[in-house]
């Protein structure tokens, strides 16, 4: 059976690592800063030695192609980012991206004539330190200019960092690729929680990403003097939102698992130890993986608040903050990557992600599906983030045959 | 039977009301500022054109004295404050000093010969624009320079209204009165609540002034990905905060009526939509009047919280914040206002006061009681704060009888 060079591999994954190594044993790659670029040029490196062809796109999308015989064949992609969070992990976008060279690498090295390009890829800003999945959403077409006028991460250091990579706002909205030409993507990630671990996993196939809602709910009772009101006169808005915060984790646990919801923000006015809470704003998110799922849910979740609200004589205001379409990803791919792990013998079970990823981006332009591998402690975003050689193994060899299985439907 | 001069009582709570008069219909009379001292001025005024003795002290606090003949005879006092706080209403503390005012007036006129004398006395900074209780806390001895070295409002404006006042730290510390030749102190007050208009009583005589405790309780757990971190292994202290506000509420109504709680401030960090909070301060205040059941009520609610925190994986903090004495009023002056209730024929009842007041401080070296009138929404510290003009009259009917009642027995 067909297996990855797991030595060079491990190699390269201690090399990437040393690129903006931090103290505390992680990595600081933010989107397009020095340390990122260094990263890149070192991937650069990588894949000119392995007689791969290296691309970057208008994006500062970085690729290493493995070209089929034929120049109109389909492309199949695979990839993730090199860029990490400020003071992030090793492994967290590393890991898929070095799979994806390695999986070309070994496909190259062993001489298969496949009817697709294949191309590893590592997508532009995943972490969101400038615009956020800004590689991929550029790629889709989804980038506009409104949102790099809005950058999350400011204008300033958008504008510096596209200088610091040589592109521009041109070069960015100008990296679209035709979906006509992609065959499908395929992103190996760790997996930022301890589902797979509990289970005693090999893998987890991701069948969606979940969908995002966030509102704020303001409740507005009556400011007033913590001593001469007597209990039962209080209209508390802290009392309801307290109320709140219980009552919907309870009603998520029980009725929407896998589901969540997070409850993150929570200010109460005007904030005195002898003065009753007159008003809280508090922040709501849930997730799931199905948008019909997150209509319910967001009609259970209001509806309690509203309950609540009235049985502690509160008024509330409920104002949508954000709305992230839930991405179910590709059955072709999904299955593939779940033939591929029978092949190699590897346990594996279908999960959500519960975080946002390129391929949910890709997903709308191609057939797309990712799979995680454990991440000790669930850890991510965390210098201290730790995944065991043999899953960084696993991780490449699934990818590389999910590939070959893809490659061959295609002829 | 005898009576205030109703008209002039009035004339004078309308009069002393244009000093500080905000557009929305209340006062404003910060300690020591330009209004406060007005006011001083004009009840300097009345008290002089009334034929009786106008004193000021050390800490600024003004009084109006009928001498008794026999020099050496005790004092009975009387009285309130003429501070307000920034944009406050027009009866807390006016009308308890005006009350006083008018009694002493009243018995004056008729010319009745007393065994003590009268004082009817306004005290500097009851509400805490300074320091607090400032006037009240020379008279008691209680004053110390470490009180003024950091003073709530801050040393400069301590320091401006000293001077404005022509007043100095070296005068408050020197206004310390002999206990042994004070008899009383009664005060006259609005209710900051409703209980007498809910139960359709005249007046409300307090038996103690509760204590106050405080707390920073600190709930930490972990902050988490509020997507990839399961409800069921997610230590948010948030949870905990929720159920112990809730569950405090709860015990407090159940087991130690008519005491109260409070959790004023809450601060969830690090405060994002997407992050499990990991640390949670919250600010819990209860009161009571009986120093035993506080104890009783601090043990009951900071076992809640360890136990909340731990049914929640949670660690606690617990840091003491602040505490006031509860003060057990004087029995004897109870009683003499109740009779002096029954003498007029007004419905009364005996309740606790949940606010502070200079009857506090009093308390601790001479025997002190106070009385409520009723308050219209039981609002105080607020411009739209009202009480009718027929309960206006009841508390200085009151304080006269009382006064009665407490010179006749001293004889």
């Amino acid at each position: 059976m067909l297996h990855v060079n797991a030595q060079r591999l491990l190699a390269d994954m201690a090399a990437l690592a040393e690129i903006g190594a931090t103290p505390e044993g992680g990595v600081s790659r933010p989107a397009l800063s020095p340390a990122d670029l260094a990263g890149r040029d070192w991937f650069r490196q990588q894949v000119e030695a392995a007689g791969l062809t290296f691309r970057q796109d208008g994006a500062g999308n970085v690729s290493a192609i493995l070209p089929a015989a034929d120049p109109t064949a389909w492309t199949l992609l695979c990839g993730s980012h090199l860029d990490s969070v400020p003071d992030g992990g090793r492994f967290d976008g590393a890991l898929g991206t070095l799979a994806a060279l390695e999986a070309l690498r070994t496909i190259r090295e062993a001489r298969l004539t496949l009817p697709v390009h294949l191309e590893a890829i590592a997508f532009t800003d995943e972490e969101g330190e400038l615009v956020g999945l800004l590689g991929s959403q550029a790629v889709a077409g989804d980038l506009t200019p409104e949102i790099l006028a809005h950058p999350r991460g400011g204008r300033d250091k958008l504008l510096a960092g596209l200088d610091r990579a040589g592109l521009s706002e041109t070069s960015l909205l100008g990296a679209r690729r035709d979906p006509d030409s992609l065959l499908a993507f395929v992103e190996m990630h760790i997996e930022q929680g301890t589902r797979l671990l509990d289970a005693g996993l090999d893998l987890g196939v991701v069948t969606a990403i979940v969908g995002i809602r966030s509102f704020w709910l303001t409740f507005t009772g009556q400011a007033a003097h913590a001593g001469t009101t007597p209990l039962a006169r209080r209209k508390d808005a802290l009392w309801g939102a307290a109320e709140f915060i219980g009552r919907a984790r309870d009603l998520v646990a029980e009725q929407f698992d896998p589901g969540v919801v997070n409850c993150g923000i929570l200010h109460a006015a005007p904030g005195a130890f002898n003065i009753v809470p007159g008003r809280v704003r508090l922040a709501l998110e849930f997730r799931h993986g199905s948008e019909a799922t997150l209509d319910t849910m967001q009609s259970a979740l209001l509806a309690l608040a509203e309950n609540v609200a009235a049985s502690f004589r509160l008024a509330l205001n409920i104002e949508e903050a954000s709305r992230a379409i839930a991405a179910p990803l590709g059955e072709r791919v999904i299955a593939a990557l779940e033939a591929a792990a029978d092949h190699l013998d590897l346990g594996h079970t279908r999960l959500l992600s519960f975080a946002g990823h390129d391929t949910q981006v890709m997903s709308r332009i191609v057939p797309a599906a990712m799979a995680f591998v454990p991440s000790v402690g669930g850890l991510s975003h965390n210098p201290a983030e730790f995944t065991p050689d043999d899953d960084v193994i696993h991780a490449a060899d699934v990818l590389l045959h999910t590939l070959l299985i893809l490659a061959e439907a295609a002829r």
